[in-house]
């Protein structure tokens, strides 16, 4: 199978939509699955785009505009009519609906919610506009199949099937009581064999994993690949059942935050694509530039502070982004190994502990790279006091560019601030200065200028 | 419920076991999910920990061990008799076991596989153990339902009841011929509204989403991430079906490649953790920074080139970690925009677009930070010819490192290597190099020293 979108493929398309060739266009896009739709879309112009959308029938679009690009799909969505996103929304499922919503301008979102026919699914998306995106409230459908704890199993079959009409895949169905409180979950396999007048507190599993509302997305997504669980139901403060998450959106996001802290680390500081505008991607990197340029100017002044070892000894200063480099590329290492240990939660132990681990760490690299370093000043025939000074400089630098990446994070998580951010740039600029004015001041120290 | 490993729970555990209350901890552990008997044994010393897996069920335990940390999951395999290993393996699904006995020693695997009491389960590992790690083949498990096309739907629901009892949860049921090609899939709902008289043949769904054993686990992922896939066959070459990939393992894929991305951007070579001992952790980073060394070293000669500027210009030389630094940035953030596009597949348009681009971004960026480096020079009284060359060089290294980091990614790629390994060190360290020559030429053509 592995369908792929062609470019022969794309200029096709645009050659029938410019012929208003509907009906070979709907035989092509029929035998389409909804995310090939929205890779085809992406290729198109927006008026091209919106001739397929409107073309096609909601039940393939609506799915195929939520794998757009969100830019994209604005383009679109100023094209239609509220009507017609209505129509769109109509086929969603509500936490896809809710976040479609959510990207349109406020009032133009209440016009499409008051077009949406069905007013039950209205009122559900209204509901999950309320939530945090970044919360469970936020990742929730409500798509789920419930049944009470009071019924037969006779009128749960009944209920159920009447449900599972607006559930694309049934993961599990939910147990609760005459005030929708969750009790538990039952089985498929124990609801056929059980006879049809048991009641389901007989019979179904009270013990069932939930988050609430307002939990935080990551913690819903670690709970969910820690148990393994294709959808987990939510909760209100009150236990009351108000919706559920499934794994495939679990999956997006932990790609989209594995992303982040990616491009965090390069110090890119938004979320920005290869083919995003050249404004869009100024914006997320120039800042940490600038962070970058005022480092700098900072190591320059260090260096004008101890202009006297110019004389004697210029050499020093041939060294200064050797000196920056280890410094920065250390911090970075420590730094990154720190902030996915603590993403994972696997950094125990006493901070002492971790002190004298880095320090250790430190010592070994440290050794290591000051006897190249001895071994290549001997090739060049510098002096030996020389050499030792510089290499002596160079374990201290790395013992303290260690201990800043390792800290700052653990820090910065202790006062509930995202480590993540700490990697990178900002590491590295730190590090470049710290690591600059060390060198200098261990070399005053021993060969006096 | 969120249950959370204390530290008040650890020591009590530890001083059960030393009193070998077996029936207390029976108590404590059969309330608890595996993933945290897991989290639980993590924190146990060898011993206790193999005390643990001995007292409990297979059931739980197996489970358990998957989800121990590799270096703690071998020291208590090597605790375990190779039928104690195998009652482990005979629980597991054939995936997981297969994974286990790849880390055992082949002899001892080999033993472990003779004690397993269920021959179609030990063949089915050993058939998993011949596919490569990463390769769908190699993520797959055996246990799945399949159905004959040729079945009548009674023949088929008395078939599938046999098959479900060894699969844990039924994602989806698969149709073959006679020769175990895949057809199809079968809907469950099409299956109950069927006369038990029909023959699947008349009723399955004749398009299903499918990968080859031999295609990349990154292809998996993407195929099943891109189609909100819950489980996908896996056939052979012949079409034959041979097993199937669920969301949860390709949940874990997706996590530890992000975490290798991340580390590699870092400089860091091989999977390691925070909590890893010192030895792993410098085997993973010392590579790296030896580079970093190298490069560095490097600039020191270059800059031993250009010692004439040092009696007319020494302040060039304070320059120097600025320089480097900038050059450093923009490189990484350009290789991680160009690395996470390639692994997303949203790197589209010509090569020579994307060169005017990063021109053009670059150019940006150079100016802006340009200006602001003039604005320091004038600040700190240095010459304006001094200054504007400076501010030159900047620009034109920022240029330089921009398409550097762009296209060392791209050329990899094209040449199948992962262009992962271009940022962080790589990148940083090439972008160190040039853009300090670059510097000194630029200063020298125009101040001429």
């Amino acid at each position: 199978m592995q369908f792929q979108v062609s470019n022969e493929l794309i200029l096709r398309l645009k050659d029938l939509i410019q012929e208003k060739n509907d009906t070979r266009l709907l035989e092509i896009f029929n035998e389409l699955h909804f995310a090939d739709v929205a890779e085809i879309i992406n290729e198109l112009s927006p008026f091209e785009a919106t001739y397929i959308i409107k073309l096609l029938d909601s039940e393939k679009t609506s799915d195929a505009l939520m794998e757009l690009e969100e830019d994209v799909r604005e383009r679109i969505l100023n094209k239609l009519s509220a009507k017609e996103i209505a129509e769109e929304v109509e086929e969603l499922d509500t936490d896809d609906a809710a976040d479609i919503l959510a990207e349109l301008p406020e009032e133009r979102a209440e016009t499409v919610i008051s077009e949406i026919e069905d007013e039950e699914h209205a009122e559900h998306i209204v509901e999950l506009l309320r939530y945090d995106e970044d919360t469970a409230g936020g990742l929730m459908a409500k798509e789920l199949v419930q049944v009470n704890e009071n019924w037969t199993v006779s009128r749960c079959v009944f209920e159920m099937r009447k449900q599972a009409e607006n559930v694309t895949r049934v993961h599990s169905i939910y147990v609760v009581d005459q005030n929708n409180k969750l009790k538990g979950r039952l089985s498929l396999k124990d609801l056929l064999t059980a006879s049809t007048k048991t009641y389901i507190k007989e019979v179904y599993i009270p013990k069932v994993d939930f988050v609430r509302v307002d939990d935080e997305g990551e913690e819903v997504a670690r709970i969910m690949t820690k148990y393994d669980l294709e959808a987990i139901p939510v909760v209100d403060h009150n236990d009351v059942l108000k919706g559920r998450i499934t794994i495939d959106d679990i999956v997006d996001f932990i790609k989209d935050e594995a992303e982040k802290d990616y491009q965090m680390a390069a110090g890119i500081s938004q979320d920005v694509e290869a083919d995003d505008n050249i404004w869009e991607l100024t914006r997320a990197r120039l800042p940490w530039l600038v962070l970058g340029l005022l480092g700098g100017l900072g190591s320059v002044s260090i260096m004008g502070n101890f202009h006297s070892a110019l004389e004697q000894y210029p050499t020093l200063f041939f060294y200064t982004p050797l000196i920056a480099a280890m410094a920065g590329n250390v911090g970075v290492q420590s730094s990154a190994i720190i902030v996915q240990g603590l993403a994972n939660d696997v950094v125990k132990g006493s901070l002492w502990n971790r002190l004298v681990k880095e320090i250790g760490l430190s010592l070994i690299n440290g050794i290591a790279l000051a006897l190249l370093l001895i071994l290549f000043g001997v090739i060049m025939g510098n002096e030996m006091l020389f050499n030792l000074t510089v290499a002596l400089a160079l374990i201290l630098v790395i013992i303290v560019a260690a201990l800043v990446g390792t800290f700052v994070p653990i820090i910065l998580d202790k006062k509930g601030i995202d480590p993540a951010i700490a990697t990178g740039p900002f590491i590295t600029t730190s590090n470049d200065i710290f690591g600059i004015f060390l060198f200098f001041y261990i070399a005053k120290l021993i060969l006096g200028f």
